[in-house]
């Protein structure tokens, strides 16, 4: 087993085939930098931004690396056209698409030669999205943080390998090398790892979401809006029990809870009206390193568990 | 990596580390004698069983095979207490637990030889039985079938590696030597499987049962009685659903609708009002085979991922 030259490292021009999650307000060009520059593929979530935002986070990142990077896309924002036009205009070698159906987009971005990748939690947009010419598909299990599908990693990896000809990259749940080594071995040839990097020294989230990170259990994690039709997965704190307990009485007013709770959490560290999201890995991260640390850590220990216990 | 010879092998003298998961109704002697004669560990899922259900259990399956077998005990069955005697009497030789803490039983077992193990879904119970003496622990993850926890297999099981000393397997989202091999790079040494085993010819269950299995996807199950307090991961048919429904507002309704659903499914095939546990993984499982098949097929594939492709 590779853990160095995968069909992920050579899709993306990377060293090592770990890829930073898309993360809204977390995901600045500054960690991305950081995941480029350590080997990884660092990737700017551009969340609710619009063109302008998201023009300056990119000139932003150009300045502190010449690696690939990526841009996240959610396509829930009602600019994703406008962004998938200023990631075509600034040369961004790749981008992530989230939450839908990007095949629309798929020919302009291969015209323009931008790899496009997209994150699924079921086989059949994957299939659609093969067909539609995406490059590389992200399965992404349920254990994972933020917005999440039903299945999990260990079970949809598998079923996307039987389905696809594409690259596969496997997200959720993964925080270490044992991790990594799992999902290789599950079929995937690159992971991706959100909240892990947002426990790291260059993540710019207020220091509370690190620490919440760190002192937290592996059940410590709930499903925020799942009654609303946007499950999404947070540390558990008292606000995120509220929006659970309202959702089905008064499901207008934890709508009204959620939006701009993300931002609370990642600016403002505000335990009594943010959502933290976080995927239930927390339980296994227990101390904030450097994105260079955890990238090679996380490769080596791989590598260690399949080269039968020795030092590599 | 070592999948014939591992602590689990060793400490309960069988094969393969393979074991079967505890099915109440489905987990018959018949098919725990094949699992065992298959180079497993066959278990008898005693469900709700009293002592003289189970005793002609074990007397039948003692017919059938040699080999090293095991009583799945529910500590929810009001008759707990003398299966623990039974098990003991017939000098079967392991007992495993589920749904709850069997922590004082584990001294007699100790006392009479019995090799003892508990199905946990979290690392503090699985902490506190390893003070109390248990012999190995099965960390189950929420993508399995029948009673669950929160946690995935991906993130329990690097956990518990983390917390104990005593032999450690993976349950939960397994139906193939991907899956086993991902499991034992997470730490495990080795695998639970139930899901897999009752799409096997050995199998008792109603035909609709396995076929059931074979057509569903991996986004076909769905769980019942999360409001309840006791969740369970059953396929998606109107029943399940319904059950769903009525949980919040008709809880007693939906309780009285769960009771013998599960051998309403497996004896009679009941699609109207059967409970049809299984886990994520049926959409995994493509054709009934030969519990002997599945098991060298697991391991063979398991084996071949560590090999580097190369066949063994």
């Amino acid at each position: 087993m590779n853990f160095r030259n995968t069909r992920i490292t050579q899709l993306l021009k990377i060293k090592y085939p770990i890829l930073e999650g898309g993360m809204a307000w977390a995901g600045t060009s500054i960690l991305a930098a950081a995941v480029s520059n350590a080997g990884g593929l660092g990737t700017i979530g551009s969340g609710s931004m619009d063109r302008q935002l998201l023009t300056q986070e990119i000139k932003k990142i150009k300045t502190m690396t010449d690696k690939p990077f990526a841009v996240n896309i959610m396509l829930l924002n009602p600019y994703a056209q406008e962004l998938v036009e200023t990631v075509i205009e600034e040369k961004v070698p790749c981008v992530v698409f989230g939450a839908g159906n990007p095949a629309k987009f798929l020919p302009l971005l291969k015209e323009n030669n931008v790899i496009s990748m997209a994150v699924v939690s079921s086989e059949n947009l994957a299939v659609r999205l093969e067909r539609a010419g995406i490059d590389a598909i992200i399965g992404e299990g349920m254990e994972s943080g933020g917005h999440i599908g039903d299945v999990t990693t260990m079970v949809l990896i598998p079923k996307l390998m039987d389905c696809l000809s594409v690259p596969l990259v496997a997200a959720g749940g993964i925080a270490d090398g044992r991790a990594m080594a799992a999902c290789f071995a599950l079929g995937a040839q690159g992971v991706q790892m959100g909240t892990r990097f947002l426990a790291s020294k260059e993540c710019q989230v207020h220091e509370e979401y690190k620490n919440k990170i760190i002192k937290a259990g592996i059940r410590d994690t709930v499903i925020t809006g799942e009654k609303l039709g946007h499950s999404a997965r947070v540390i558990r704190t008292k606000f995120a029990k509220r929006v659970c307990e309202l959702e089905l009485d008064c499901p207008d007013q934890a709508e009204e809870m959620l939006v701009g709770s993300l931002k609370r959490a990642v600016v403002n560290g505000d335990v009594e009206e943010g959502a933290f999201m976080a995927g239930q890995c927390i339980g296994l991260i227990e101390q904030v390193e450097s994105v260079k640390d955890i990238i090679e850590k996380t490769v080596f220990h791989a590598e260690k568990i399949f080269c039968g216990g020795q030092e590599v």
